[in-house]
């Protein structure tokens, strides 16, 4: 479903949802608070947001900033079309931002419109960018069930206590215990008056929403099974495993785009054959120009890869035809599209080569292309031998898997050769 | 230091390690057991085995596998040259397969030849691979004096205790409590002593070490403030921050040869003082075949990659020659290893191309050198407009940067245009 059309909730309550993003991000080692680090050119915070705000029954949805981080995460809310987000400034610790966000649905002081109170309020991390529908459906039902509900894991180490000398103390049992992770969801009456009656103390120095509804409100939380995804980024390792995982997310599908030309038929069948033991493909015969539907909805249903082959030696028109109904449909605003150019070479002779000015023009044209956020790489197949037409067209994808896979910016507008 | 020269052990122990290897990686969600999942082209217990066998003062290194690996690993250890290593037979669970491991140091049954018992033994894991000396170093030193120690780190969630409900019983306090990481050291009397004594239980449900040593000898184990690298592969996104954080590793040097001919002088200077803002550069003019010593330093100092600046177009030669070196000296055993020949186009005329029969050869060169663990690419430097050159040698090692990050096997032979 698309953002903007509501979904009904699960139990139909009202949701929404508090995203604290105020963190330092000192154990992550770099200048940059992980939150704003950029995996596939775009902050981690955006695909948090973009995560909530694929949930159509999610109403609003708060980020808590840091006063210095407030502009660029309006900024950041612009340029990736975010919805139904308010920018809320945070306090010195996470359970200050955690408040703040929740007074804007109570207190009238703290935002310029008081938006309307959920029943149920999410609380996410911006830092943990895979959290799928499901789980918030559950840890929300559950909560509206139990009054507050959370997402567990399974102990990865297992954990001890130290005594003062710096000596084990004792160390527990790993099956009895779980990790606490994100998200969780509460009643909003409950979350809100624990943080109401909790101390300085605990705002200062506690980390656990559901610790406070506990203490404040007798309210046992339902711990509800997470699944591996939920995990957030701390250190520098996870913003490597988060940019794998987003590649890996974008590497699902590859639309192959064949003009109507007999000479493209033989070698517009076999490459989608090829292709179809790495990756789901689309293959669709078409003029791009007419603004055929079937690209359309292969563009809606999420594909971010497209290969297009041409019988001509660089042939950046077609290929510019492909990158304007890319950028209408506005598919590259949040993710990088890979976009590879073949090029059929069909002459009899063998002194085939290819001219450095084709290259240079190649290469300007992907500049240009890259500022939409389209990737564009040239292919050349030689069609010399017919004998050997089928090798050269596995080795043709597996030059496109790489390119889909590595989705690397500094290789647009080369040409390989299978 | 060189492995095969031993150096001191901290405190003058001695000291030799026992790495369990038996488990089955069914958080990985893979059928392969995530000790033997491949990455860079070598399994992740080979990084572990070598993590242990550069440190010159470990002895004998036990790795216990299950009996279903056991030839596996034999072939791990022949392919990459590891020493100073015994494979043994493990047991059904973790604590079984240490116990066997440290049988090997005090039961004539379990070895063919009784090993020298050591002092003190480090336990480590097979899924670590990042281990750095300083740290074994601590935790041994810390072993003798208090009888254990293990690596600790801070808690990354909040951990919880859960009632027979399914809800929240209690949270604990993160700041009191750290996670049990590797590796750990014994005084190997009190560790065997430890397992000799503990109960089928332990034996079969328990996973700490520590513990043991706590409760069967009152030996309460000194923790060591562990680094971030200390962590466990468990989850796919594990291996790829493995993936990542390897190749970074590799690519933290360029070596940049250049043939001692006029033509390239400018370039031979511009490249590397272009490369210089983003890695550690050694610029050596050489010919390759005078088996330079200068080369050869650089390779002994864990250098992975290699630019060779030539004036013909596709001179294989010269880049062959270079692939003896590297493949004489062994580098490319454990890893792989760049190598990108660097052509100049120093034509006048404009109308300058690129003979797709040269590309063959050069595809062709590059797939016999792949199966040395040597990754050969192309890159052309146009030469044109000696007021363009400083843009373009920019760009060629933009190029080289890319290619040097992301090691992609299916790349290589391709001819890449600055």
């Amino acid at each position: 479903m698309e953002p903007g059309s509501r979904g009904a909730a699960p139990g139909g309550v009202s949701v929404s949802a508090v995203l604290p993003a105020g963190g330092s991000g000192e154990r992550l080692g770099g200048a940059t608070p992980k939150q704003f680090c950029v995996v596939q050119g775009r902050p981690l915070v955006s695909y948090a947001v973009r995560a909530m705000e694929r949930i159509s029954w999610i109403s609003d949805i708060i980020v808590v900033v840091s006063p210095e981080n407030i502009e660029t995460m309006k900024t950041i809310i612009e340029k990736y079309g975010h919805k139904r987000v308010t920018v809320v400034e945070g306090g010195i610790t996470r359970h200050r931002s955690i408040f703040n966000g929740l007074k804007v649905f109570a207190e009238n002081e703290f935002s310029s419109h008081l938006l309307q109170k959920p029943e149920v309020v999410i609380i996410h991390d911006a830092v943990r960018p895979f959290v799928e529908e499901d789980i918030v459906s559950k840890v929300v039902m559950a909560a509206k069930e139990h009054g507050a509900a959370g997402a567990i894991r399974p102990l990865v180490s297992t954990v001890i206590a130290s005594a003062t000398d710096g000596c084990l103390d004792h160390s527990l049992e790993r099956a009895r215990y779980r990790a606490s992770e994100m998200p969780q969801a509460f009643l909003f009456d409950i979350i809100y008056e624990a943080y109401q009656q909790c101390t300085d103390y605990d705002l200062d120095y506690g980390t656990e929403c559901l610790h406070l509804a506990l203490k404040y409100c007798k309210t046992n939380a339902k711990l509800i099974e997470g699944t591996a995804d939920l995990w957030k980024v701390t250190y520098k390792r996870d913003l490597y495993a988060a940019e794998s995982i987003i590649k890996d997310n974008l590497s699902q599908q590859v639309c192959v785009i064949t003009s109507e030309k007999e000479t493209l038929a033989q070698v517009g069948f076999l490459l989608p054959e090829s292709l179809k033991s790495q990756i789901k493909v689309e293959a669709i015969s078409i003029s791009p120009s007419k603004n055929d539907s079937r690209l359309q909805n292969i563009i809606s249903g999420q594909c971010y890869n497209f290969v297009c082959v041409n019988d001509k030696r660089c042939a950046i028109q077609e290929t510019q035809e492909i990158v304007d109904v890319l950028e209408k449909s506005n598919i590259a605003l949040l993710c990088p599209v890979v976009l590879i150019s073949v090029h059929l070479d069909i002459s009899e002779n063998n002194s085939f080569s290819i001219g450095v000015d084709d290259l240079s023009t190649m290469k300007k044209f992907a500049r240009e292309t890259k500022k939409k956020n389209i990737l564009v790489y040239g292919l050349l197949i030689q069609y010399k031998d017919p004998l050997l037409l089928q090798e050269t067209v596995n080795s043709a994808a597996a030059l496109i898997m790489a390119l889909i896979k590595d989705r690397n910016p500094e290789l647009i507008g080369q040409l390989l050769v299978a």
